[in-house]
This record gives structure tokens, C-alpha cells and sequence, in this order.
């Protein structure tokens, strides 16, 4: 497996040398939208510790990981009225990874709307801002 | 949300009422080989544990699941030399659930070669036990 770059565009919003709409922090994990959403609310949840992906990681880590996808799924579903939530993660590239630090997508999925594909166009900063508010609401009421 | 039916195909297996090519079981977890595979040598992670999907389950039985998965998706891709996993997981029919107990899908993915449609034509039973028997193998090798 190659090793960890912390030179990867994760890496560096972790560090705030790249801006993101934020949704969730706590310590040991992160959530923001995904600048080329596939559905309107995708987001992304990662933890803070590196790794490549679900190979490399801390179990540890994990551990901690899978009740926060939880909370912001739920948080997703009813932020925007979502019908149901699309969970993916991707390790290395022939299964789809293009960003090398460990995330998990959250993608609200709604009836009868196909997903965008992977390569998407980005998204208008206004709304990836309006979502994330929105979100943050669905959040803070639990 | 509608409550967790135990009459699912999923709960039927984990009570050992169908069978299934078992390759992981610890006290809260099974993994079994998906009958309708996207790829050769998807599998599923199951807790144990009866929930709808990801958004009713309770946190500490998460904490437990992505663990497993990790060690799978590692078992996985030195069994089937794969080049990568992808990790899944749909939650309500919209999102692409069709058995309602929580489940993850680890599904092996190849260089240059296609995932099949969720809704694809039934393993044979010989493959699906050849497949099985890799996996328990490259878990044991560690």
C-alpha cells in the first residue's frame, strides 16, 4: 500500500489552508459538503488522524467513525427531506478513490432522482452554504 | 421510520433458517458472501444486532461494525487480488435497500472492469463456496 500524503486536498482543509463548508467537528472528526455534490446535501465525513483509507486505518479510529456517519445521516435525511441516505467509501483508485485521506460520503438520496456521477460540476458556493446551515439546524435540534 | 421486521431474509440467515457461505462470525458480527455479487468476492458485514439500517442502529453496535469491515475489505482484496474495495451501504428503498436488517457491502473492485447492477443473476453455489473458502484462508493468514 502506498503511504499516506499529506499533501492531499483533505489533508489541507484539515488544516484550514483550504476553505470548506464545514458542517461538523469534534476531536477526532470532520464533516463538510462535497464541493461536486452527486445529489443535493452529499457531504463528507472524515476522521482527523490520516490514513489512506479504510485499508491503513486505526481501527481505533474506526471505532469512533461509523456513530458519526450515523448522526450526520440523520441529520442529512431530515435537513432535506431526503428519502433515503447512500453511504459509499472508495479505497484506491480502481474502486473510485480520487482523494487520498479516508472519507466516507453521505449522499441523501430522493425518489425517483438518479445520482450524479463521481465527476460532477461544482457546486455554487451559495447553496453548498445554504445546505450546510441547513444541516447544522437539523444537527443542533438532534 | 418503520420498526425492524425479523421476518427479512437477513435475520432468517443469522438464525441459521437459510443458509449462507459464512466466512466471519465473532459475538456481534456475521459476513457472509452476497448470492447476487457486483464483483467477484462481494461480501456482506452484518451486526448481529437487529436494526432497519444505519439510521435506527445503535451507536455502540456501530463503534463494533467498521472494524470488522476493515478486516474484510482486507481479507477481500488479498483473496481476490483485487486493486480495490468499495464500501456500501444504502439505507431505505430509495436510497437502493432491498433487505431491511443493517448490512455493509464490501465488494472487491478490478482494474478495468465494471460493477454489475445490484440486481444482477444468482452465484453459483460452487463459486460462491470457492470464494468463501479464499476469504476464510487470507483472514486466518492475518
Amino acid at each position: 500500500m502506498t503511504a499516506y500524503d499529506d499533501g492531499n486536498i483533505f489533508a489541507k482543509i484539515l488544516r484550514g489552508e483550504i476553505p470548506s463548508h464545514r458542517v461538523y467537528e469534534d476531536d477526532d472528526t470532520v464533516a463538510f459538503m462535497d464541493v461536486m455534490p452527486q445529489s443535493p446535501g452529499h457531504l463528507l465525513v472524515l476522521p482527523k488522524a490520516p490514513s489512506r483509507n479504510l485499508l491503513d486505518a486505526d481501527p481505533a479510529v474506526l471505532a469512533k467513525l461509523l456513530p458519526v456517519v450515523q448522526k450526520l445521516a440523520r441529520a442529512a435525511k431530515t435537513a432535506f427531506e431526503a428519502d433515503g441516505v447512500f453511504i459509499a467509501q472508495f479505497n484506491e483508485a480502481p474502486a473510485g478513490q480520487t482523494v487520498f485521506h479516508l472519507h466516507v460520503h453521505v449522499i441523501p438520496r430522493y425518489d425517483g432522482i438518479a445520482l450524479a456521477p463521481h465527476s460532477g460540476t461544482m457546486e455554487k458556493p451559495d447553496v453548498l452554504a445554504e445546505q450546510a446551515a441547513k444541516l447544522k439546524a437539523a444537527l443542533a435540534a438532534g
